[in-house]
Order: structure tokens, then sequence, then C-alpha cells
């Protein structure tokens, strides 16, 4: 599942000690009579660090190893300040220790975050100290899934805060933080609260099966199933704004040589570069920029980029290059008004057009030829209002262009009381979701025995359960979490 | 001066939102009245993020944009939970504030915490917010600079912050640790009142010139000289102790093709290599292994290593290795007591011995010629004691060998009570103190006024007092700090 994963997943080899007894445990990812501990800042030499242990056993070990208060007798979300002192009487550090007693705390369980000096000597003397306690290092994300079994929030919230983490643009940003707090999934238990409601009509019928009594009125249900699976379209529409939002929208530059697909790159990027640049860790390709409008990332690829790299590149990279190219999701096709004529035109765009893949044809050198029609080159060919009339070196109509891009691209504005489906396991859960309202749909149509009916509005609620959580296995948490960082 | 920086010493670019008005105000590094903010946690993606602010507008300012508790009517030391909204409406986090309200705080003031998901859009956007509302960028290691200018630690101790940061062995953070927790400066400061004292006496003899009065009996007067002078020395002495601890010790392993220095250097890491790959960040070049022995770092330059070196990299590379070989501060130098003559052996030595560079002769296989003596190679070349009969190849005798390492480069064992110097900046200070007392010293000798006396007296109180801040200029805070991480 491409699930937003850190760009440094996994805490590096030297944070974990690889001690005998904790691979002897074979423990399982949920079992929460185990307390456990983890690196929850960055690795990297800082300021300072924040070392999380979460579980029944903190308070005591703590106390065992940290000098400055009784923190089993101190009240919950109170700093102390004091060292950590190895059982031989060495000093680790001064420092301070953040106290949350459960359930008031992430995990809902008892948690301390010790927030020492920044230095990897320490986390590491740190970690082996309250390792060798017999607490156990966490794997990624297992904090988070200790808030989801412990009934903090909901899976889809816990999803969401990998995503908030992950998080580079605005757009993402904001869809990730709207879910976190739940507003996606009060949208799901709500569809679910209205199925549920609807099953167990159904499944008093049969009960009631020998006396023929109808307690729901069929054409009721088959409104309330339709009215459902509208929402339910709804969502699995949204995610392909959702999906742009959070993953960017890969976009091709194409044109013919002089077209000025790089003048007009620059105009694009004109403005958004200092925000570019002030965005971090985003490992990018040397050909892409990432031009973000409203929020929304876009990774513009050049292709005159890509014949400049031919020279100096082996050709591996330039075949993965072009392959980002056909695989991208959106084309900005650019031409010179002055030196093309109309079946050039059409000779580029019958290689170029890929299925429904959404496109934008930019006339470029208006200056040149101000008069210049979309019926001058592409009337049988493109829709008008695809067609962009622009002067790049001129920064004419080039706003313009870039609304434009957004609305082919993204189709619908968002704010943070959107609620928009922005992972694939959803949609997955949601497809399903439909598939059965469409068979209990059909059931109910042909008149079959309620029993199936009953049957697939039973599978419909179960798939629901399975987005936030409240149906879940070991296997699906597993894969969930392993994608997130250590220490959350 | 060559003080503990940050190998990531100053936070990206990115970070900074280069506001006009930060530029314009040209503040300077001691400006208390300001409200300063930074990131204090490494940059990069992670569970989460501290982004530290301290002065007196913290309260108001956080109050303004954190909703979720009132923080100025909140007690000390206290953990909120709640979340960062901008101007707009716009959420930026779920969050925790941690509160520390002066003086009981890092740096004395008002300081409070904010502790976000480890995205680096929020912290950019939590940073861009606080500094709308005229809250000034920390520049490196100012948090700690506020702590020592409003008295909560002296300048010793500061430096020692960064050092505890930096420290990647035993040695060095626990010499790092002696000195945060003051050990270094209470020496200094008892120096310096006893200095103060006699300086005064001198001082009450010149108020009373006229009168002939001898407050101060010469004879003592010399002996508190003599006996402060001693504690100078000891402390300027324990600086190769120091320098090797917290940098390590550069060890070149030298001899013939054959000697066996491959074998050697690969019993002497055996043990010791887990602990090096855990510990991280420790960019070495490819020919250096690193040995920790008693908790210092020996940093083994294998010359074998060189010669291959010479086949695959370009010259450049491997000259500046050959430059680490002579300036390095300790030779292992290997021989094959089978096929050594001891003419070889001096010819090699006459090369490799540098004036008063410590190194060790290594006899190797041993096992093959079991009556070999160092009489038989060296007897009058080197003393017996630095002649180490080994076989690598059985792991005879490789124990013993890194004893002697230890004290050949360290000369003394450590541990966390030791009162040792370590920064060069307090070598140049205690040698400025030596000078004025020698002077002092000659002028009572000669029996020169008494004034001579007492501004040589002057003179060395002013250096022990710039050691621990007592004495200190903006130049001298500015070059200390500079050095120190953001956020510090």
């Amino acid at each position: 599942m491409p699930h937003a994963s850190c760009p440094t997943p996994h805490v590096p080899l030297h944070y974990l000690p690889n001690f005998a007894h904790c691979k002897k445990k074979n423990v399982t990812h949920t079992d929460l009579a185990d307390t456990i501990v983890a690196l929850a800042t960055p690795p990297g030499q800082g300021a300072l660090a924040i070392v999380r242990i979460s579980g029944p056993r903190t308070f005591p070990v703590v106390d065992e190893i940290f000098i400055g208060a009784d923190l089993q007798k101190s009240v919950s979300h109170t700093i102390h300040f004091g060292h950590i002192k190895k059982d031989d009487g060495t000093i680790i550090d001064e420092l301070l220790v953040f106290l949350f007693k459960g359930p008031s705390s992430y995990t809902g369980e008892d948690v301390i975050e010790i927030s020492c000096h920044g230095s990897q000597y320490i986390i590491q003397e740190i970690l082996e100290l309250v390792v060798s306690k017999g607490i156990r290092l966490a794997k990624p994300g297992e904090f988070t899934m200790r808030a989801f079994l412990n009934g903090k929030i909901d899976l889809s919230q816990a999803e969401a805060v990998a995503d908030l983490i992950a998080s580079t643009s605005k757009g993402a940003h904001d869809l990730a933080l709207q879910q976190m707090r739940g507003g996606f999934s009060n949208r799901i238990k709500h569809l679910r609260e209205r199925l549920i409601h609807f099953a167990s009509m159904i499944e008093l019928e049969l009960d009631f099966a020998e006396e023929d009594v109808e307690f729901a009125n069929r054409d009721e249900l088959k409104g309330l199933i339709d009215e459902i699976m509208k929402v339910v379209d709804e969502l699995l529409q949204s995610f392909r704004l959702g999906n742009a939002i959070k993953k960017g929208v890969s976009t091709v530059i194409a044109g013919r040589p002089n077209a000025g697909k790089s003048t007009l790159l620059n105009r694009l990027l004109k403005e958004d570069r200092a925000i570019v640049s002030h965005i971090a860790g985003t490992t990018r390709d040397t050909i892409e920029e990432i031009l973000n409008i409203d929020g929304v990332e876009f990774r513009l690829i050049d292709t005159a980029g890509i014949r400049e790299a031919t020279d100096q590149i082996e050709s591996l990279g330039v075949e993965k290059t072009m392959e980002k190219v056909t695989t991208s999701s959106l084309l900005l096709y650019v031409f010179d008004v002055v030196n093309t004529s109309a079946s050039e035109m059409k000779e580029d765009l019958s290689k170029l057009l890929i299925d429904d893949r959404p496109y934008l044809v930019v006339a470029n050198k208006m200056d040149l030829n101000p008069y210049a029609k979309s019926e001058d080159f592409v009337h049988d060919l493109l829709p008008t209002d695809l067609f962009i009339p622009v002067s790049a070196i001129n920064d004419m109509n080039v706003e313009f262009l870039k609304e434009r891009l957004f609305e082919v691209a993204i189709g619908g504005t968002i704010n943070q009381e959107s609620v928009v489906v922005t992972n694939t396991r959803h949609v997955e859960a949601l497809s399903k979701t439909k598939e059965n309202l469409l068979q209990a749909q059909q059931g109910i149509d042909s008149g079959i025995s309620s029993d199936f009916v009953a049957m697939d509005i039973r599978q419909a609620i179960h798939f629901l359960g399975e987005i936030t959580g409240e149906i879940s296995t070991d296997d699906l948490l597993e894969n969930i979490f392993r994608n997130f960082c250590i220490g959350k």
C-alpha cells in the first residue's frame, strides 16, 4: 500500500541495541503488556532529543534510573528536572522528564518523555539503560497503534498521523489534519450507523419470518441504500482529488524545440521558487521542479531538461525519466503560435495524449501573433477551453494558466473542512462497500429472501468498519503501522 | 577556536524565513529584551519536533496562537494539550506545550517548548507564525548564552553544553558532563578567590604605603603563588589528556609489508567493532578505524590501507592521508620478529619517529620466534617498556597492548570526578594566568614596588575570570556561541 512513509523510515541500526532477549520473545505488534521505548525525534545531533516510553512499567522503571522526583507520586502533565543514573552510579545526563498518566496520554497508557541533550552518545546510553531494565524497543508506529488499541483514536485517524508528518504542502497537511481530527471517521461512522439501523430492521423481520411481518418498507430501504451509495460514490470520486493533493500532480511539459518551454517553466516557478526552496527534505529529481498552486504540489517535468540530460547521464537514468513522462498524470503541451502548423501540432498531440490523462495546450508567444485562435490550430481536435493563449516572456496569462492547471488536475477546492479520501486502503474498503450495497439493491429488486439482503448489508458494514478499525486484524494493523516512523 | 561544533551546525536556510524586519533591527547577540524562537530538535522528519521560545513576550504570544489553556495563568513545569491556530482560523497542528516560568527555566526567562508533529511543513508554519508575531529567530547557542547572561550557569559550563552534545565517546561525555555540572568552574573559582584575597592584602599595603606597613608576609605570599602556580600547571598539563579524550587520538600503524599490520588491526578492533558500529554520525575516513579503549577513541590509520588506496584514488586523497600520518599523535610501529633485522628496524624508526610524539614498537609473530627479546633489536635505540611482544594471529598480548596504548597516549585514568582542561580557550587563559603569576613571583623576588606585583596579580585574576565568564566581552561571547547548534 502506498502509505505515506517516512523518508528516514527506520531509525538507523545503531539505535537498536541487539539484545538477545528481545529476539527470543518474539513479540507480536499488539502486545499491550509490554512497555516500549524509542527515540521520537529525528536521528542526528541537535539541541535536544526526546526518548519516549509507554506501558505499564514506565513509572517504576524511570523512577529507578531518574534522580530528581518521585514520578509515581507526581501529578500527570508535569515536568521534572533531574538526572539519569546508571546502576554503577555513572550519570548519563541532566535533563527533564515529561510525565503523562494513562489514560490522559497519547497512547492511553502511562507515558514518560525524556528530554535529553541531543547527543547520540547520550541517546544510545539512555536507550540501552532502559532496555536493560526489561523495556522493549518499539516497532515503527507502535505508540500510535497503542493509541488505537486503547481507543484513543480510530484507525483512520491513526493513519492520518503518518500522513500529517509526511505532508509537505498545505493541501496534504490540511487533509491529513482534518482526518486526524476525526472528520473523515465521523462521515464513515455515520454511514455505518445508518446501515446498522437498516440491517437491524431486516433482521427483525427474519426473527418474525413466520408471521410475515414487514418492519422495513422496501421502498424506504431502497431509498436509504440509494442515499448511502451516493455518499460512498462521492467519497470514491474524491480520491482523485485526495491522491493528487497527498502525492502531488506529476506534470509533463512537452513541445518542440523553441516552443518556449523553459521560459514558461521559469515564469510558472517565478513567485513560487521561494516557497519551494524553504520547504525542506523534498528529495526530487534534478529535472523536476515543484510548483505549488493553492497548496497542491505540481511536479513539473521539463522534457527540454530530459534532452539536455541525455548528453550527460547514462541512458538508464533517461529511460527512467521517459517512463515518468508517460506515467505522469497531467500533460502541458506547449507550442509556438508563429512557427507551428496545425498538422505539426496534431502530430505531436497524437503522440502525447494518453487515454483520459488530463492535459492543457499552451499557445505560447502570443505577443508575436496576437490574433492566433484555437480554431486556427485545433478546431476539430480539442475543446477550446483546453487551449490557453500565453506569452511566457511577457508573463501574459500565466496566472490564468495556473488556475486552469489546478482546475484540470484537481477539479475542486479544498479547505480544512473537506472530507476527502486520500488512502488507497480506504478506497478498497469503500469499493467493496459499494459492491455489497449494489448486490443488496439488486436483491431487493428481484425480491430474494431477506437473509441474503441482510448478508450483503452486513458485509457492507464490515468493510466500512475496516476503515475506522471497528473491524481489524493483526495483519491489517501490521501492514498499516510498519510504514510509520519509529517513536510515533 | 577548535570548539566542539555541531556536524549540522546551522539549521538549513529554509528554517529561517527571511523577514526584512529581522535584518533591519541589527540585533546584538546579548539583547535580552528580545524574545527568541528556534527549532531545538534535529532537522528532518520524525515522530515529533520541539520549537523552543524564550524571553519576556513568550507567554502573551503563545497565548495568542495556542487554543487549549490560559498559559499566563498556568503553573510552571506543566504540560498543556491544544492546537495552534493562525489568524485566519487555519489550524496548524494539535500538540502539547511545555511551560516553564522564569527564573525556573533553562534560560532563566519565560520559556515555552512546543512539541508538534515532526513534519517539516508544520515546523515551518509554526516558526513563521511565531516570527510574524514579532518574535525573533534565535542565533546559534543563544538560549544557552541567555542561561549564562541570566546567571543560571557560568561560561565554562555553557561551553560544556556544546561539548556534551558533540561527545561521541564515554571519556568525552564524562568530561563534558563534569564541566557542565560545574566541577571545572569550582576549581577555577577557588583559585581566583585565593588570588583575590592575595591581591586585597597587597592593595591594603598600598593604601597604607606611607606608613610602611607589611600586611602580607612576603614569604607567605610567595608560598601562596607557588601553590596556585602548581594547580595552574596541573590543569595545563591535563589538557593533553583532555584534548585526547575530547578529540580522540589519531594513531598510525606503520611497518614493512607482511609485518602483520592488518591482522593486528583486526585483533585490536575485534571486540570493539560492535560498539563502534552502533555509535552514529561519526564521519570517518575510509582508511580510519575507531578503537575505543576505556572510553577514549583511538582513530587507527592503517598505512597498508594507504598503499591499497593509492591504486584507486587520486593522489590528492593519498597526500592528504600521508599528511595525517605525519601529524597523527601516536605511532604504532609493527615489525615481524622473524624476518626483520635490527638495522632494518633502526632505519624504519629513524624515518617514523617524530620529536616527542609518543610511540610503541610491536614485535609481532612472537609465536614464530618465542625467544625474541627487545635487546636483539633495539638495545641502544628505545626503552624496553615501549617494546611489546605480540602474536596478533593468536591474540597473544593484544589486550596488554591496548593498556599500553592508553597509558602512552593518555598517561592517566579519568572518571566523572576528574578535573581536566579540554578547551583551547581555557588553555590560553591559564597560560596567561601563569605568565602573570611568574612575573609577580619575579617581582617579589627582585623587591619591586608592590604596585607592580598587584598589577600582575590583577591580570592573573582577570584571565581566570575569563574562563568562568566573570569577565566577558560581546566579542568573546559571540566567538563562543556561534559554534553552537541553533535551538540550544
